[in-house]
C-alpha cells in the first residue's frame, strides 16, 4: 500500500513538473528554448514553491522594470525626447522668439544634432519648454494624442507598439505566478502613465519615474494641478534604487533592464536576502532591431555586462533568444 | 407568463437590494445605523452598479485616506512625533552633547513644551535626529521594536491598536467592493510603512507619505540605501493632491481626512468627474476618544468643517456613528 501510495505520489509530482514546464511553454511562446527562457522559468519555479526555503510569498514578488530599451525600443533616440522635437514643431507658431534663440532655432530647422551641441543644457530646455506650463490632465491628453498619430521612423508603427513581445509574455508570465510588475524607467513619470497600462497592462500607480515639480492650484475655484518647468527626481542609475525605496518601499526580487543606468536597480535587487534574478536585454539584433553596447549614446551596456558576467546575471542575447521583436501588426 | 416572468424579475430585484443591505451590515458592523452609514453604502452601491451612468470600473475604484486622526488616534500628539522623543532618550547616552543643546536639553528633563518652544525649527530638529543617520532597513528595524514595546498613555495599548475599528471595517469593505485603498498622510512614509500591512491591510506601495532624502550608497561592496537628515516632500495640505499625482498617478474617487490639512486632497477628488465621495472624521466624543475641531493645534479642522457643510460632503459624528472605537483587545 505504501509502495503504490508512493509511485502515485512520484507520479503526480511528474505530472506536476511536466504540466509546469508545459506552462512555461505556453506562456512564453517568443523565447527560444535555451539557457535564458530556463533561468527565467526556474527562478519563478524555484520561489512559487511552498514549502521550498527559497519560496517568496506573493505580496513580496516585486519585479521592476526598466522601460527604454528593456520594454520598448530606444533607437534611433529615446522616444519621450522624440515626442518634445514633435512638440517643439506644434508649438513654434506661439513661440515666433524660438526663431532666433537655440536649441529650438536649430530644431525648427531639423538640425537635431545642432540643438544638442548645447548638451544638457540645451536638452533640458527642450523638454521643459515641452512638458510645463500646463495640467498634468491636458499633459495626458497631448501624450495620447501623440501616440494616436506619431509613427517610428524606422518601424512605420506607433510608439506604444514598439514594445518587445517577449517581455509582454515576461511580464504576464510574473503576473500569472502572483509577481506584482512594476516599471522603473528613467523616463518621465507623466509620460509613461497615458499609455503603459494599455501596453503592458501595468496600471500607473505601478510606475516609477522621473518628474518634475507639481504644483497645486485653485484657479477659478477649481483645484488644478500645474506642472512646472523645474526638475524634481531623476530615476536614474543611483535614482533607481531611491525611487523604488520611495514608491515601491520593498526591495524587489526581480530587476529587468538594459543600460548602465539600470546597474544599480539590478545591484540592490540581487542584494536582498533569499533568491534573486537579475536580468540584462542585450541589443545584438542589428536587422531586427538594433545592436549597441559599450559605445552607445543611448542606452549605454558597458559596466552592466561585465557585472552581469561576474555576477551570473541572465543575460539576453537578443537576436538568439527572441522569436519575434514585435507585437504582430 | 410575462407578469409572472417580471414578478420573478421584481423578486430577483428585491433580493438583490436586500443581500446588498445585508451585505454592507454585515461589513460595517461598527457603524450605527443613520445617515453616515446610507452615505458610505449608497455610493459604493452605485458606483459598483454594472450598466448604471455612475459606473466605476475597478481599476479607477481608488480611495485615499489620511493616517493620523483618520485610520489611527493622533492625540495627545502625532504617535510619530511620540516614537521621537522615545528615540531621543533611547539615544542620549551616544550624545552627550545634547544636555546642553535645545531642544533636547529640555526634552531630556521631560519638558516637551519647552523644547518645542523652538517652533518648527526645533520640531524638525528632533525628527531629523531620529530619523536620519541610518539605513532605510535600520530604521524600518526601530519602528517595529518600537512598535512591540510602546504604549499610548491614555489607552495602555500598542499604538498600532489604537487605530479605528470602524475604520478598518470601512476599508475592508471598499476593498470587497473592487476598490484600492491607499494612505495619504503627513506621516513619514517610512514611519508608516513597517506596520501599516498588518495593521490595515494597505501594503508599502500603497502608502504615500512625506519623506526625507535618501541616498543611494555601496558600502563595503554592498549596495546601501542611507537617510539623509534633509527634507524631501511634505504629504499635507496642498501636498496631498501632488503625492497622489505623483504616486497615484489618477483622481480618487473616494477620500477620507479628519482635518484642515485634508481639505485639498478632497477637493481635488471631489473637482473629478462622475460619484465622488469625500468625508470627514469629527472627532467628538471626549469619553471614548477625543473631542476637538477648530482650536485644535493637532488635527485642526476648521475651514474642512465649513466647506464639508457648503458641499455637501459626509461628516462622521464619532460618538453617535460609531458603536466601538477601537479594535477588541
Amino acid at each position: 500500500m505504501k509502495r503504490s501510495l508512493s509511485k502515485a505520489g512520484f507520479l503526480g509530482l511528474w505530472l506536476a513538473i511536466a504540466s509546469t514546464t508545459a506552462a512555461a511553454e505556453n506562456s512564453l511562446p517568443s523565447w527560444n528554448n535555451g539557457a535564458t527562457k530556463s533561468a527565467i522559468t526556474s527562478f519563478v519555479a524555484t520561489v512559487t514553491k511552498e514549502g521550498s526555503s527559497d519560496f517568496v510569498k506573493p505580496a513580496d514578488r516585486i519585479a521592476v522594470f526598466d522601460n527604454d530599451g528593456t520594454l520598448w525600443c530606444e533607437q534611433p533616440m529615446y522616444f519621450q525626447f522624440l515626442f518634445a522635437l514633435d512638440r517643439i514643431k506644434v508649438m513654434a507658431p506661439q513661440h515666433p522668439e524660438w526663431q532666433d534663440k537655440e536649441p529650438f532655432a536649430s530644431l525648427l530647422k531639423g538640425d537635431v544634432k545642432g540643438a544638442l551641441a548645447g548638451g544638457e543644457k540645451a536638452m533640458l530646455e527642450i523638454v521643459m519648454a515641452t512638458h510645463a506650463g500646463m495640467t498634468t490632465e491636458e499633459f495626458n491628453g497631448i501624450v495620447k494624442d501623440w501616440m494616436k498619430t506619431a509613427q517610428h521612423p524606422k518601424y512605420k508603427r506607433p510608439y506604444n507598439q514598439c514594445i518587445y513581445q517577449p517581455m509582454l509574455e515576461l511580464l504576464a508570465y510574473l503576473r500569472a505566478n502572483g509577481f506584482k510588475t512594476f516599471i522603473v524607467s528613467g523616463g518621465g513619470v507623466e509620460f509613461m502613465r497615458p499609455w503603459v497600462e494599455e501596453a503592458y497592462g501595468i496600471p500607473p500607480e505601478q510606475v516609477v519615474g522621473s518628474s518634475g515639480v507639481v504644483k497645486f492650484e485653485m484657479k477659478d475655484g477649481k483645484p488644478t494641478l500645474m506642472k512646472e518647468p523645474k526638475v524634481e527626481f531623476v530615476d536614474d542609475g543611483p535614482g533607481k534604487p531611491v525611487g523604488i525605496n520611495r514608491f515601491i518601499g520593498r526591495r524587489p526580487i526581480a530587476a529587468f533592464g538594459n543600460s548602465d543606468g539600470d546597474l544599480q536597480m539590478l545591484q540592490w535587487t540581487a542584494a536582498g536576502t533569499g533568491a534573486r534574478f537579475c536580468l540584462y536585454v542585450h541589443h545584438t539584433d542589428p536587422e531586427r532591431e538594433f545592436a549597441y553596447d559599450r559605445e552607445s549614446h543611448v542606452g549605454k551596456l558597458d559596466k552592466g555586462l561585465d557585472e552581469a558576467k561576474s555576477k551570473g546575471w541572465t543575460v539576453v542575447d537578443m537576436k538568439s533568444d527572441w522569436k519575434v521583436i514585435f507585437p504582430a501588426k
